[in-house]
């Protein structure tokens, strides 16, 4: 198979750039699906599709259908996909979340291959004005296969990720993958939003760090509130966590307590530094 | 007075733009001071100073001195460095907090100039290898007159703050100064110490909101140690602040309730916008 057909339903932020990636680099014949027929005509216009409309009969003709819509709508769309596809075909999304949707997959009990996805990509600029051929280039994105019919069809997918520059992360448990999640960017959504209601006699005060540690609460609300809503358990977990380091440092800053404030800040400085 | 003389004490990242900047737009002469020789030498080599030394008598010659170290050498240093200006001079420093430095300023009873300076500027990159002439372009630049001897020594400085490009912002209370920067500024680096430590699974997932969020624990941590332990009280305020915002937050995600959720989001998101 030398070019496989891409289905790829939802042609926001995340849809369109994978849409961009795939046709701009030659490496699969692409139909967008989306609920707008305008945005279907602006994706044509835009040449990052081969063909586009609003109707999800198309996945059928799919080797490799990807679901790049919210959480939440994805929990609605996946029972109607699922039976539509070919066996040897894949589904994957590009949701945020995955025990919710891993779970969902397993109750369906789908006769085509099922790989959970999320790339860790994507900026506060939603819709199509966001949309850029380069979003996931160096980026993680996880794959968590759930139902394995066709073991080619996983390798086509896989193919895909690393071809449009990301950097595929397999993981078995989606559990442990909403987790990392919670951790590493949900949480951190939080504390964007907690920070960034600050009165104006502050706000004039305001360098690069408080524009970079809060730049996420620009983005998307309904997004946002997908993720949040489909991770609960992890992000109370994670959110204590975080409370508790916070914590410890304040009661040191409190105290006035040098050096195990020190100890604490550089271990945090040494264990950032790992990141690059 | 066309090209006034401006000392500057420690040159590292702060000081040693600040003199690539005012030398490079011929604003005035600059006598580098410094600790360590080998560093004067660099920074005539860099031709950020006209001369650079480590005798701190040459404050006598300016017009303006500039105390560019950190919180705590500043305070070590004002009652050596206030008695051998002119008084028609103005002293200014670049310390990121200004209560405990205005406070000492009262109590020595200069017969020269005093204003309190900090600058909204800075990167996690250290020493002369972060010197960047262009460094205070568009900053905002705190200043808090302490005592007023000679006015035209105030607008000297003021004129060479809007010459690097900065953007002075008046106060007249050090207290709401440091307020302002444990709000949105040293409650964010406790944030990025406190989400730092992450297991290496949660740190595979780190996509661009994690670096920013936690970049300034990349920062010199002597650095940091110096703003909060002289900035304990503010911090211990505004880090109860944050607490409270993140668990409304929290509480509302674990509970579900998103028509809250979404209004505490879309508050904070529509704030966020106001900055840029």
């Amino acid at each position: 198979m030398s070019r496989p057909t891409v289905a790829v339903v939802g042609l926001g932020q995340m849809g369109g750039s994978l849409a961009a990636a795939l046709t701009k680099r030659r490496l699969a014949r692409v139909i967008g699906i989306t609920r707008r027929a305008a945005t279907a005509r602006r994706a044509l216009r835009l040449r990052i599709c081969a063909e586009a409309g609003t109707d999800l009969a198309a996945v059928a003709r799919a080797d490799v259908a990807v679901l790049a819509t919210p959480v939440r709508t994805l929990l609605r769309q996946i029972p109607d996909v699922l039976p539509r596809l070919r066996p040897r075909a894949a589904l994957t999304d590009l949701g945020s979340t995955k025990r919710e949707i891993l779970a969902l997959v397993h109750r369906l009990k789908p006769r085509a291959t099922f790989v959970g996805g999320h790339p860790m990509a994507g900026s506060e600029r939603a819709g199509l004005d966001g949309c850029d051929p380069d979003l996931y280039e160096g980026r993680p994105w996880f794959l968590i296969p759930a139902v394995i019919v066709h073991p080619q069809a996983v390798h086509t997918l896989a193919e895909l990720v690393k071809g449009v520059g990301a950097l595929p992360v397999w993981m078995d448990d989606p559990a442990e993958h909403d987790l990392a999640v919670a951790r590493i960017s949900h949480v951190p959504y939080l504390l964007a939003y907690a920070l960034a209601p600050q009165p104006p006699e502050a706000l004039r005060a305001a360098a690069n760090s408080f524009r970079d540690a809060t730049r996420v609460a620009l983005s998307d609300v309904d997004m946002v509130l997908d993720f949040l809503l489909t991770n609960r358990r992890a992000i109370a977990r994670a959110a204590r966590e975080l409370q508790g380091r916070f914590r410890a440092l304040t009661r040191l800053v409190a105290a006035g307590d040098e050096a195990r404030l020190r100890r604490l800040l550089e271990e945090a400085r040494s264990r950032r530094a790992q990141l690059q």
